[in-house]
């Protein structure tokens, strides 16, 4: 019989920040059981993936073995480790574990699927564990930006691996547990044979400070701004949302939510019992009511997107609601590279109507991520045989695994695809396998490269004409051609005519017996409309031939 | 006979970061002469303008009355400020004045539209000027990052205006004159009632660093480089491409450039005499017989610009070259908003191809624009009665005029098409007129609200279905209805059929004499497609009716 391997593969999340999906595998190769960990989403954008509602990894791989996956967990309830659940479940069947929290909003995740909710189990807490086949998995509380996040203990019969999960290390979170190093060097004393660390902040040099740090800027804000505050911050960021309704409880302010994620993210809170002291909410219809100087509203929308509250509130209201000049708007949260412009075009806005906005998050945010520094303080901790980066582009895993490699570590840079080899000694890469992106696209789920999204791209870029051409049986044509276009400029009014025209004179130019076969019809319609159009406006459209041929 | 007034109207500019014009009048309201500083662009991207090949502003209102233009004036060579002239001119037709590196910029840009390159003139420098109208215009020379930047000195028979251009105080800018505080103070001297000034950096809180400051990073990091060394900035920013140049040239580094834009720039720069000291360059087909610890490349792409040198250095090779393991590439530049994603793909494929990367913008970078402490010296300097922030967004006019505010001047916050009043000692704004942009798409100028661009990002987003309806005259369906779809998923590969059959339905199901109206039909046929794609993949798709009727 084969010999055992414990293997490591990122499906999603070794390549991006976000879309986590990772891999483990332990038996003989071909006959191995596995246990997936994370099932998460990114957001798409105009720039590449306009019109897509949600971007997931593909679990391929996975899929055509789930009858060997043993169990899926998740480490935390953040929409980039939780939000394809419902969308990839089908493929993948197999019991879900998660600590109490993030199981609820995962339960909610598959009810709007239509899938049972039951498949989802409450996790204890370590140094409990659950058993999936040959591994043993605890969940470990650690500090993050949201309640009952963990990092994973999996222990198997080739040894021990921890699973960062998202963390900082923070004493005073606020909301969920204070990271715990007595925790870590205990698991560390076992021996570790790998740390597959987040990367998200390895970039960042300076040691992560800790929410409370937050407190008094914040509460000076709520105390000497004169009208009413607004803050936005990550609907899913439970302890910012904590943080900024307190003080401006402590300051005298009412406090209200405008944005459905958050009211969901905190009613999940107070249903999991895991925000006992939340100050006290008042409905958004209320806000009206309340004299501006003594309310604060909580609002979505952070990274500037179009329908949130945030936005809405910038350029005209929400649920009614405006903000005037002498209202204080404050960004609790870091803009994500890719939505300066939407965040931009909301500042201006707010600058418009003579808001005060304040964006300074050195003193108004603090990330949930461990920077640099304290990476290594967890690397030493652990003192893992072998060091994984995840969670991060590849320049992040690079970095990653070049600061381990600096402490004399062994690191190793495994994006999405890499199978490595955790049995003996010293992690190795020795397998690549083909992973990818899917689309949600409305209700159907696509594959990045279907080509359905590029060919909506090249219509954004370059218009998009249509032809119906009417030909007799023999080839001759029956009618005029009749073009239709979209999104081309038309600065004569007579684009489809001239278009139309040189048509007509190129079908009637070529010989019948050519016009016999659709396929020859099709390129020589494409190629005469491409080119007058180039000449004509300088596009080079994507174009539609419909051929009717009558018998 | 009505009064004179002398007044000042952005028509792009003061709104964004880019595409600047400014329109100074001076005489009777309804008679006055006009001169128009600057002819720019911005550029365009896929979130708001896909397939758009460069914006510019609407020059609608001073088209309306070129016949009172005096002149075009263009304060440097930056495509912000000059990049529309070759677009616009026709509508503008007035003598252009500028410096003569600038000059023959923008006399390429005429050529290039197919325009009389005689239409530019070379100014002189201040305290010479050039006479337009009631309008005197000196060129005083400013500190930038570009040869011959300028701001002016324009006196009219209400007073003197300084327009600041894009300027920094740098007293050693390695190329162009170097900022002269003398002659500003000389300027103030006679009275300045308002000056227009650039706010891009309102943001930044210390004073601006001179391009001198790079000579010693830039110096240790082409002489500690063991392999290759390239970097990037912007094509346009010639006193780093002389920096970078003259470093690797002092460490024994063979200078080649990669990219059309740069060499234009450059060899303008040679052709206008303003580069005297540039290193000798070697021709980038001979990069590959060079060692590569001898080599050093500029390239053009530093914003992530997918078809220049850096990006095809990145993803794959420029005219054959590539990039390997133990090369260094250096970012001296900064990553304009909108355009990180850009960039972190290339960082990720340089990551990926291991070479080590440098984008630390405080060391090897610094800005071409007055920061918010320079912004007071200035203002300080000239001391004006007035003053109106210009080049910036909302946010960026609404800070500088709190800076002006904040020291007891009065400031003017004066967005496009904002005509402001400077005839008497207190600016105010006095009107508004339409102002709006242009977008070259392909070979056309269209308006930005022309309805063109917004069709392509529906189809972007929702995909796009096109019908051909064959009805008799008297509104009986002649044949199914065909459909083609364009960017919508097709899980089932029947999508196409299915709402073929559910449009035939709806069709024969439809009174006839409602079909004998062609308005009629396509609103039938739209809402059924629309309705049934929704249900079918939850996809709301543009859709586009053909309607052949049989007489």
């Amino acid at each position: 019989m084969a010999e055992n391997k414990l293997t490591y593969l990122a499906l999603g999340g070794a390549g991006e920040i976000g879309m986590n999906m990772y891999l483990y595998g332990y038996g003989p190769v071909g006959d191995q059981r596995f246990i997936l960990v994370d099932v998460g989403v990114t957001f798409p954008d105009m720039d590449g993936t306009p019109g897509v509602d949600l971007i997931m990894a593909d679990p391929e791989f996975i899929a055509q073995r789930a009858d060997r996956l043993e169990a899926i967990i998740i480490t935390h309830a953040h929409e980039d480790h939780v939000g394809a659940l419902g969308h990839l479940f089908p493929r993948l069947q197999a019991p879900v574990y998660a600590r109490p929290f993030t199981a609820l909003n995962a339960r909610q995740k598959m009810e709007r699927a239509g899938l049972d909710p039951r498949q989802v189990r409450d996790a204890p807490v370590w140094p409990d564990t659950v058993e999936a086949g040959p591994f043993s998995i605890g969940f470990v509380p650690v500090s993050h930006s949201i309640p009952e996040s963990s990092a994973l203990v999996i222990d198997t019969p080739a040894g021990r691996i921890v699973h960062s999960g998202d963390f900082k290390l923070d004493p005073t979170p606020l909301v969920g547990e204070p990271w715990q190093p007595e925790i870590f060097e205990e698991i560390g004393k076992k021996g570790v044979k790998a740390l597959v660390c987040d990367s998200t902040n390895v970039f960042s040099e300076h040691p992560g400070r800790s929410e409370a740090s937050l407190i008094d800027p914040i509460g000076g804000l709520m105390r000497e701004a004169k009208g009413l505050v607004v803050a936005t911050t990550f609907a899913s960021n439970i302890a910012r949302l904590r943080t900024l309704a307190q003080a401006a409880h402590d300051a005298g302010r009412t406090v209200t939510m405008m944005g459905r994620a958050m009211n969901t993210m905190v009613q999940n809170g107070f249903a999991a019992k895991v925000l006992p002291d939340f100050p006290p909410l008042v409905d958004s219809r209320e806000a009206d009511s309340i004299p501006r100087e003594n309310l604060f509203i909580l609002a979505t929308g952070s990274q500037g997107e179009r329908r949130a509250a945030t936005a809405q509130l910038a350029s005209q209201s929400y649920m009614g609601f405006q903000l005037k000049e002498g209202d204080t708007f404050l960004f609790s949260s870091k803009t994500i590279p890719g939505n300066e412009k939407g965040v931009a075009r909301i500042l201006n806005q707010m600058s418009e109507r003579g808001v005060r906005v304040i964006t300074d998050d050195d003193h108004y945010h603090v990330s949930g991520h461990a920077n640099r520094p304290d990476l290594t303080v967890v690397h030493n901790l652990l003192n893992p045989q072998n060091l994984i980066p995840m969670h991060g582009e590849h320049r992040h895993l690079r970095a990653h695994t070049e600061l381990a490699q600096g402490a004399g570590r062994h690191g190793v840079l495994a994006p999405n695809g890499a199978v490595v080899d955790l049995t003996g000694d010293r992690a190795e890469v020795i397998d690549h396998v083909e992973t990818g992106r899917l689309y949600l696209d409305g209700k159907v789920l696509i594959g990045a490269l279907d080509g359905i999204v590029r060919e909506r791209v090249r219509m954004a870029i370059r218009g998009h004409v249509t032809v119906s051409v009417m030909l007799e049986a023999d080839g001759r044509p029956a009618d005029r051609p009749w073009i239709e276009t979209s999104g081309l400029p038309d600065p004569r009014g007579d684009l489809a005519e001239r278009l139309e025209a040189e048509l007509d004179d190129a079908l009637e130019g070529t010989k019948r017996s050519s016009l016999r076969d659709d396929g020859a019809v099709e390129k020589l319609v494409e190629k005469t409309l491409r080119t007058t159009c180039d000449e004509l406006i300088g596009k080079k459209p994507v174009v539609t031939v419909m051929i009717n041929r009558f018998e």
